[in-house]
């Protein structure tokens, strides 16, 4: 029972790490005065796939989720134990993912510190929401749906798959780097409608910390598209889980 | 037998893998109002190399080939077994190279899905058919084939260098990012003329993909093209499989 | 104590390493006629992250501290010895912190001899200041501090979860390269506003050079600024390693 | 003796590679009508350092100099073997030198190949040249020089120190991806004034290609300024190898 306290903190502290780097190269690409200002989509997802890699660094304890789209397509996948003989049950998993989301939070304030005084020389209200939380580049929300669910597919498929390979090929030597390259292909390769946020925590943290926050100038929070990127993720990770269930062991007849 | 049941799955589940992240990464930068839109060169190529590492890892258990030049390239080679015990036969051969025509197809709708919204708003059809399938900067089927050649040559040669490296020299830790970082230098370096296929089911999967979809205001699916992209990788993979053949045992005496 | 001249030397070279390519990435995008004039924010950080990997790399026999801020943190964290078998204590500290401050002044000669000519054809006097040493975006000393301390707490706390994490996970293989890569987002995601001196070293060396050499046509150094990046850094860097003491052991419980 | 011969072979291949690759790299930027037509400073960097990661690995029995300045530095430094118990003596320098000179040859004609359309519909002789050779910023042989030497001495330096890391530290597992990234670093840091050569073999052999290649509408090969980036390598390699002679064993107390 002890380790579901350690996982906690674990996630919380990955999962601050995680939102405090990737919500900051979006807020130096697109705030007013940024010495980044401008940087470009590859800037983006570099700084969100080595955010991961920060992230997961610091949370190697949990198994580094930091993401409930994780944690659920692990669910989904059958696994019966996560990191640090934590078992898999409805309290690991609230756990989990309450951790998740407390540390969003707590990584988009630590951002909006960092980034202050451009939050204030900001005049558009959507570049500020657009630092924590994503939006679609055209609005509809079953296609948003459909790019936030093959997108976090992706992550949590390839993911499952790279662990079973670590077992039997040896590749835990490079530590979370093939994951950071994992989110930053998705990044260059699904972000494109609806800027990718593939992880509820990652999204619904955010915004609830703009919500809260005293953001000078700040506009609407835009609660209306808030759900596709909680349930796209959730449906894209479960999906993945399921499909490696299925396909994996398929591979190793 | 029931090894090739596995890797067939594999080489589907893997291509598709690779070609929905390197044509999702053109549709990024190509098709309206995306965020990633003008990213540039350097955005595509490194697409393009993360999806191969991501492909690679999915599919390792079929050695992750992906592409019937690496196919084609071994066998000319000489080598007798492919992954998980394998032999090299016209049967294995086959189930290779249609799984790799099968996976790119279905990796090329699943794109196609994720940016339909992107897809129906822009305005030219070169565009749209630009994420399926390359096409020559400056059309001449002779020299496009050139490029297409010197580029499959150095992927296929590489590679099996590489292979060889890993048995003497420990390599195997890095996985498949070594071949990712091989791909992204073929697209910076030899890239510009014909947008580098260096791969038939990567061109072609995608172009028949193109030709079926109900793609909103597609334009031709450029068949006249077709053929140089499957002609010239092939070429390629085999002549390096044979050059690999006799110039790397020499280095060995 | 012979060990004590041994780190000194490392120090002293590796961060004169760090700085030479550092501070050479600034010169090639700011400075007038160059060939990479306007090469944009993530190759400066790209360039700044691989100088890290270079200069650890040249002094791992110290632990490639490079960074007084690191220096201070593992003191804070209650570290009891440095690389080579070298008791932290005040002689200790002083010899690493004092042979980064050499080491950064010897790297930002070096940088100006090989731009040379550039620094002679650039006519603004504040593009000259900026390869040396950072400033801020929007001048307040008090905001510009809560950057940098945000940045270095990043740097640190990260540094010291790897350090255990290589010690149970293995992940030595990768040598500085998670260095490298976390040096590149904190420069992609908190150095717009100040550009990410997170190092005091890396600032006040080279301001102390750019007031010395004789610069054609500079300007003032700018040291009212000049503590922030120096102040700013060892905040962070000695909160990081309290709260990396706090919190890492609870994630093993 | 016949060992000298397989390092030959493995020299003039692996240079064949990295000149093909890099000289690509700025083909694509640089030639009229190609699709990375102006891809900025970052994707050459990024093209030559994966370019050396491509031609190190194909190059792997004779150790991967690639490079006049490596041979001659690891020469300086006192080593009494190269790769495959070669003994290092006139004769086998000469024979690295040799093949490092035919290669780089060689690999500059394909990329000739590669993209003959786009040398024939590029307008401008000096873009051309600039594929093959490198030229200054600002012109100025001396300090042209300083530059050459600088940026050659922080490429052997390290290479020979991160040889030692090897011995003890274990880093082989990551193969030629160190020497990648530092070649990156150095192509960001470092090569604004003069596009860094770095290499006499990578300068020199191209342009000897492009004298003797029937180039249309070709201009000078710029005799008068090639013999800086020969001459500048060897200085900085033999500095560097001289250097680490000096100051690595200190470290090692």
């Amino acid at each position: 029972m002890e380790n579901i306290g350690a996982v906690f903190v674990s996630e919380v502290v990955g999962t601050a790490m995680l939102v405090l780097l990737g919500t900051g190269v979006v807020a130096n690409v697109a705030l007013a005065k940024n010495k980044g200002l401008g940087g470009g989509f590859l800037m983006v997802t570099i700084g969100w796939g080595f955010a991961v890699f920060a992230g997961v660094m610091v949370a190697y304890r949990s198994g580094g989720h930091l993401n409930p789209a994780v944690t659920l397509g692990l669910v989904a996948h059958g696994d019966t134990e996560f990191g640090m003989d934590v078992p898999v049950n409805a309290v690991s998993v609230l756990a989990y993912i309450g951790a998740q989301m407390i540390g969003a939070i707590l990584g988009a304030v630590a951002c909006w510190l960092a980034y202050k005084q451009h939050f204030d020389a900001e005049p558009d209200p959507a570049n500020k929401l657009g630092v924590f939380s994503t939006g679609p580049a055209i609005r509809s929300y079953g296609w948003n749906m459909v790019t936030e669910i093959i997108g976090t597919f992706v992550l949590v498929f390839v993911v499952i798959a790279f662990g079973r390979q670590g077992e039997t090929g040896g590749l835990a030597a490079l530590g979370p780097l093939p994951v950071a390259l994992l989110v930053i292909v998705i990044g260059t390769s699904l972000g494109g409608p609806t800027g990718y946020a593939i992880n509820p925590a990652r999204d619904l943290g955010p915004r609830i910390a703009h919500f809260i926050l005293p953001i000078k100038g700040k506009g609407s929070s835009d609660w209306a598209y808030s759900w596709v990127p909680v349930v796209g993720p959730i449906i894209g990770g479960l999906l993945a889980g399921w499909a490696a269930l299925v396909l994996l062991p398929l591979l190793a007849t």
